[in-house]
């Protein structure tokens, strides 16, 4: 059947056949089981006959508890404890939403680093505070103590302060890890990518931090994720309210952390760690309580910079006037629209200086059904942290952010399955199909000649594979063209072009094969 | 004078005056200091007194031999043992070798995956061999006992077992980690990348085996780095050597693991060490050599299939056999002129079953004054593997490669070094400039309708930057065109575009900006 489907007279009617025979849903958008946790997946792919490879994409979501008991019954397969393997699919919506965040960092110039996966212990010892427990060390095997990073902030300042650094402006992408408690199904885990952006240097005020907000909202923006805020706030003006408000200065950053958890409870609760945990008197507490559930726009920020009580605060006066000029400037660059005035916004860190922001994407914006996804990205401006590491103390001030990437990647994933969009594993144009037996050569040969044209082309890795596997296998796969030869086509010197989505063919000469693919390809 | 700078009639004149002062060696290539090891950097950048970034190029090379004392003395600024930080020049080659590498994989239709940076211990153990000692294990912090991965291979055999895949193409670049003897300026490092390609499933003999080989050939093409060749072998060949010489079935490990050190030393030493230290009879030794000593192309096959000897060994005849067929498939791939047969080519792992190969850079065809470079990249058949972590032993048959990616880095740097080519640290297309008082307003809206279009630009971070150290920083950072504006330009509602190389410029209305620069760039 196979060199007759291929003699030219009968080829409507055979590829009609074949047509019959191919599967009806193998157009239907990639859907990987979305809830398929265990990791179990025994299924093998159907088409998985005749030397397609399936390319694994069965495995998605495969995670941590897969397990197999070896028959010694010592061994269990699986990955450690809150770590994961990532497969095909979830690779594919990654490269793409790095892609994007790649492409705005390039637009403002930023160069890139890279650090070791582990630094001396000592290095990131008394920079976490009480997350220093989370820190994973090395065994000693008779050697340095080390530690696997804690983010990729403390770095970026062993960096700069170590090669003596005036200025940069870096971009370090990679993953960092932390002994926490595990919630998967939340996806929190061992290991995580951060994404960091950061300006250090001594610059005039504000057009460093502007340019942070800026980047920020170019990359929601171009990620399309809908509706989101930039919250923004300054660590003086907290002070400053802490002070004004009757805070004694040992307990600006503890009261600082306990402002921090306004985003996930009541004030209430907040009132209640300031009282009881950290020893606030009542009366200071609400009157931080006046202050730290408000937010607003400009117009706020000229309120409080005349509030009776923060009107004699330096500390104060100094963040309003921060953020008026960074509201400025926002609006100079055309990223001011998200911005909001957060009282209430404080950050966990205790490094940072200045301004501070984070970005929310607006509830009921989200994709799935898991409700708010809080943060996305976060920062602001650390002057004191390159000092930490520089024997002379001397220091650089510091102004950045890191994208909540793993959160970015899940949104992602929700949209473009929500929007049934086409994300592949691969990116191959041409399926090679062969129709006859024996004819693995003339296979590779013109494997050979796609390859050479820079076109992404594959074929079955089996001698002599059936025909309509092969197609199931273009179709399922969503390779938009399929290049299929015979016997008599090879005699011919001609190639068969199928369209895998209309299942359109056309004959054409072998030597116009690669200008007609790309033609195709340009207009699909 | 900036204003006067920008009325329209002395525009030539000060010109000239502004490109008179600016430093003349500005257009030279790159240089970073080649033999810098000591990394410490203290000389800032020159041009670095106005605002704009310098963006660290000052501290390629920054090795781990940077110290600082602290006043205490406790503290060591340095990176743990064998590892060293990337600045941004490095980062940029790493990147365009990167791209290329990636656009082979994408080409032939590879799916990527990523796994965790460590794994149960259990998983690597009885995996390396005597190379198991070099594992970084984790402290014991109260969970599961982990180690760092040694290679991208074994954790590719767990995923494929733990998650029952049948069939994958994938390829998998990541950091690994030895406790090796660190020897840093011959690019021996402790963490250093893997850039691995596998196919795993149950295909025909050799077609995926040629693709394997196919992509080596066009990866080391479209690099450009010169000659090279592709060795090839076959472990049952080597089986079938030993067998038929003479070789107890116990030590044909041992034995093949001395012949591997062939392409570092001459026979005698090998010979030596199958003797004394592996207890091989001497006449055994010497009929091994006569064969190991040998290299050709199909003819040697021809010829090695009818001897004497190998005639009657069933492994060495199926080796052949395999050899052949690849061999010819390589041809129809068009990619069989750099295949060499070694038969002293053995690779070091013991979990290789089929084919092997190694692919090598020419001797003389090196950048830089370092020598032949050796492998650049080299794998073969393992079908064994997946089986050990297999409950039923299932095993799926693998064929694969790594490449040496950090020579190839090294190379390709060299490479670039030499033949002066301008390999930037960042991107930035345009960089925006303003030559009087009080335009940082304008400076940023100039910047955010740059973006807004998509164009990569950047600014100065001062208020009021001097024009001359703006000038100078885009002719130090190479980046192709400067937009001016001086208030006469914001008045009369136009921006000057000036040609960062040949120093001309133009004057264009301001909603023609983003045009204008597509097309500059698009000419350039």
């Amino acid at each position: 059947m196979s060199s007759l489907l291929l003699s030219s007279q009968m080829d409507n009617q055979l590829s009609d056949l074949v047509n019959k025979e191919l599967k009806v849903d193998v157009a239907a958008p990639n859907k990987s089981p979305e809830n398929d946790k265990a990791g179990n997946h025994s299924k093998r792919t159907e088409n998985d006959k005749d030397g397609n490879h399936s390319k694994g994409s069965q495995n998605e979501k495969g995670g941590s508890q897969s397990k197999g008991k070896g028959k010694s019954g010592k061994f269990v397969l699986k990955t450690p404890k809150g770590t994961r393997d990532y497969g095909p699919m979830e690779m594919a919506y990654r490269r793409e939403v790095f892609n994007v965040i790649y492409s705005v960092f390039h637009m403002h110039g930023a160069v890139q680093i890279e650090t070791p996966v582990f630094e001396l212990k000592d290095v990131l010892t008394g920079k976490y505070g009480e997350d220093s427990k989370l820190i994973y060390d090395l065994e000693d095997q008779g050697g340095e103590i080390l530690s696997l990073r804690y983010d990729l902030t403390v770095p970026f300042a062993r960096y700069v302060a170590m090669n003596k650094i005036d200025n940069i402006k870096r971009y370090h992408v990679a993953r960092v890890y932390r002994r926490d408690s595990p919630a998967m199904t939340r996806g929190r885990y061992r290991e995580f990518y951060q994404c960091d952006f950061d300006i250090a240097g001594q610059f005039d005020a504000m057009i460093p931090d502007a340019e942070c907000v800026q980047l920020v909202h170019q990359v929601l923006s171009k990620l399309g994720l809908g509706e989101f805020t930039i919250k923004i706030n300054h660590r003086k003006i907290l002070d400053g309210v802490f002070g004004s408000c009757g805070v004694p200065s040992e307990k600006f950053r503890p009261i600082c952390s306990a402002v921090d958890k306004l985003d996930k409870s009541p004030w209430e609760e907040v009132r209640k760690e300031m009282v009881d945990e950290k020893g606030l008197d009542e009366e200071v507490a609400d009157k931080i309580g006046n202050y730290v559930k408000l937010s607003g726009r400009e117009e706020l920020l000229e309120t409080l910079a005349n509030d009776e009580l923060l009107k004699s605060s330096p500390s104060a006066q100094a963040g309003f006037a921060d953020l008026k000029l960074l509201f400025q400037y926002c609006k100079s660059l055309g990223c001011a629209e998200h911005l909001v005035f957060d009282m209430g916004l404080a950050r966990g860190l205790d490094y940072y200086t200045g301004v501070i922001y984070e970005a929310v994407l607006t509830a009921g914006q989200n994709f799935g059904e898991e409700g708010p996804v809080g943060s996305v990205a976060g920062g602001g401006r650390y002057d004191g942290l390159v000092g930490m590491f520089d024997p002379k103390k001397k220091t650089v001030p510091c102004v950045g952010l890191s994208f909540g990437i793993e959160r970015l990647f899940t949104i992602y994933e929700q949209k473009m399955r929500a929007e049934s969009n086409k994300v592949r594993a691969t990116q191959t144009e041409v399926f090679v199909v062969t129709a006859c037996k024996g004819m693995v050569h003339e296979r590779l040969k013109l494997l050979g000649l796609l390859h050479e044209a820079g076109i992404k082309a594959e074929g079955s890795y089996k001698n002599n594979p059936k025909i309509l596997n092969q197609l199931q296998y273009a179709e399922d796969n969503k390779i938009p063209l399929v290049a299929l030869i015979g016997e008599s086509e090879v005699e011919a010197g001609v190639v068969k072009i199928r369209d895998t989505v209309t299942r359109e063919e056309t004959t054409i000469k072998r030597e116009e094969l690669v200008e007609t693919v790309r033609q195709k390809l340009g207009g699909l």
